[in-house]
């Protein structure tokens, strides 16, 4: 597997492109389509909040085939918890961008990101659509990837080459995360490319599979979204036999290259996180099971005083063990060790007598790495996170206005 | 019931002391004692962090007993995560202070509050046991309030007189609390006494309910403890007949004081959460079950995000309705009406087009009300927690050092 310049038009056949439609405030860009020139099979994970915007509804029917052919998208307004009018307008996306685009307004994902509870600025959300659609191109992807940033403070994009059968196949992808991340399927928002043949079936799996170990795995602030999703379109361009068992040569290629794409997307979210300075990259070792390595490495991410001790460079290991302790994992406090990148803190549940300037040359690293050997099994996860900063408090106080 | 002076030593026969024995940093008080001349019931409540203190364990076996005649809690060092030496020190701190007030060890209880994971100087704590057992008096009440406290700006106090059988009858109580807040079962600390005479398996039985809709409802930082406890003793010398039955009439009427006694420290502690500057109270109210009420309110007063428009005065409702949204509980949002104080800011899910200055006046005051109109029963709760600021990040970036 090789990374390759560019993300969502890096694969055969899909082109892009990003337009300001004065949806966000400043001259940003906040109006996205993705194309797929061919048709494509299609996935998407989403949100588990029952506060849910109309478009991962929509989605979620839009799926049930199995295919799209297009995703557009637009930041600066949620289109969340805005009854009928919400829902309506979400159709009016899907159907504009298939009239404008030559194909069923079925073939269309429509994913919104940004302030809750207001009504979209439907004229200005329209004519983005019309500008973006008219000026697609394989350039056009870093001004998606720029139009779907929120309180982004870079725009994440990655893309693979992997061979398949022979075929040389491209994964691209592009994201956005921020605030409001504490993904729980998948994260706010994600779309991976790819010109590989995949079955929808089997294209939901190896997506759910990515999906656990990568967005689902991080936090920035413990608060799931009301519009997270990841969405995946595969056009089969590469020419490659369709894959349909995860389980195959094949599927077992394109999979380990879908979970590089994912985990780098999801650290690249996690390290963007409102306000961070660092990621903070929590490895759980020799848990007894995965389902503990999970839930105590979730646990610390997501630890408001982990995360601002981080931030102060404060080797406070206890909280660390405090919040793999109420995780709500059962486990023996007594066997754990704990290390920050290459020095170990605590032994046996008790802290040792370690180098203060040493630690604090650790948490000066980008990412911190935290490691927390639970000696009872052997089992591993990982998951992300960044700390907590005045930043966040400063862009979460007055978000909105 | 009215509300009196004073708080642990208002009842009769409760002597207490608080005094410096430099585990904290600067000239405060860090070493406290809460004495019964007579013998006492006793019920406490502990964490559910798996990571424990060992003073939690051994007052746990103490309570087996259901008495208890003394309270030695100390500040600044919290002795959890300190392996058999932490076990030991805590056993030395009953027994030290048992010989000195001529009880039994098993009759005292420990609690200490403060960094977690460094061994306890022990010769400085023998010496503030000596120092405060050497001086109990009723107006040691306050010292002992103090030397509880870690990052807590205020003392925390209250105490109540109600009668039963024609006897009056005191409840006292002192916390502390601040950060790592987010109890699950009680808080960190929280001391009560009581004059009246109450059987140890009811006491504890009424501690519990109390506790439920007190300090079960709050949280500064979605962090719970390895310390938190409450603990009551009960000396029976307001001379009623000793209270066996939550049920009874006597019974009903002690609860209702000791209700307002936890909730008001409860408040005092969420109001005092480090770096606040507001109480947040979430009123849920018409919900299907007391168990969605109580999830719902949990869950908006834990939400960063919510916290931090709190504290930047901005009106994002939508954040609040995602906060109910992700917090495990099932409800239909479209039925969901959201006030701030008097304003209503979102009805059936979707927001109304309110006043901008109006809801700036509400988040203006303290506390600040957020209810939440389930309209799909009659269940109810209400929870407490405070804005995210700059300061609960400058507090815990550097707390350890």
């Amino acid at each position: 597997m090789k990374i390759i310049d560019g993300s969502v038009t890096a694969p055969q056949g899909f082109l892009a492109q990003g337009v300001e439609a004065v949806i966000k405030k400043a001259d940003k860009k906040d109006v996205a389509i993705i194309y797929s020139t061919h048709p494509a099979s299609a996935a998407g994970l989403f949100t588990t909040n029952i506060v849910r915007a109309a478009c991962v509804d929509i989605n979620r029917a839009h799926l049930e085939r199995g295919s799209a052919q297009a995703i557009v998208a637009n930041s600066g307004n949620a289109n969340a918890c805005t009854g009928q009018r919400g829902w309506n307008d979400t159709i009016e996306m899907a159907r504009l961008t298939g009239q404008l685009l030559g194909i069923d307004p079925h073939e269309v994902l429509v994913a919104s990101t940004g302030v809750i509870g207001v009504a979209m600025p439907m004229d200005r959300i329209e004519q983005g659509i019309r500008s973006a659609a008219a000026s697609l191109s394989r350039e056009g992807a870093n001004n998606a990837a720029q139009a779907i940033m929120t309180t982004d403070l870079v725009s994440k994009e990655i893309a693979v080459e992997i061979e398949i059968d022979g075929h040389p196949v491209r994964i691209g992808a592009i994201a956005k995360g921020s605030g409001m991340i504490h993904p729980n399927m998948a994260t706010m928002l994600s779309f991976i490319t790819t010109d590989a043949a995949v079955g929808s079936r089997c294209l939901h799996q190896m997506l759910a599979a990515s999906t656990r170990q990568s967005f689902n795995m991080i936090s920035v602030d413990r608060d799931t979204s009301t519009n997270d999703m990841v969405l995946i379109l595969a056009n089969g361009l590469a020419g490659n036999e369709c894959i349909d068992n995860p389980s195959s040569a094949a599927g077992k290629v394109f999979q380990q290259a879908l979970d590089f794409v994912c985990i780098s997307l999801a650290k690249m979210i996690a390290r963007d996180g409102e306000g961070a300075t660092r990621l903070i990259e929590v490895q759980v070792i020799n848990a007894d099971s995965q389902a503990t390595a999970r839930t105590v490495a979730r646990s610390i991410t997501a630890s408001n005083l982990t995360k601002a001790a981080v931030f102060g460079e404060d080797a406070n290991w206890g909280r660390i063990l405090a919040a793999a302790g109420y995780s709500g994992a059962q486990f023996d406090p007594s066997q754990v060790d704990i290390f920050l990148g290459g020095l170990q803190m605590a032994a046996n549940g008790m802290g040792l007598d370690f180098d203060e300037d040493r630690a604090r040359q650790e948490l000066h690293q980008d990412p911190v790495i935290i490691r927390v050997d639970m000696k009872a099994g052997q089992e591993r996860a990982t998951a992300w996170g960044c700390d907590l900063t005045y930043d966040y408090v400063r862009i979460n106080a007055a978000y909105r206005t």
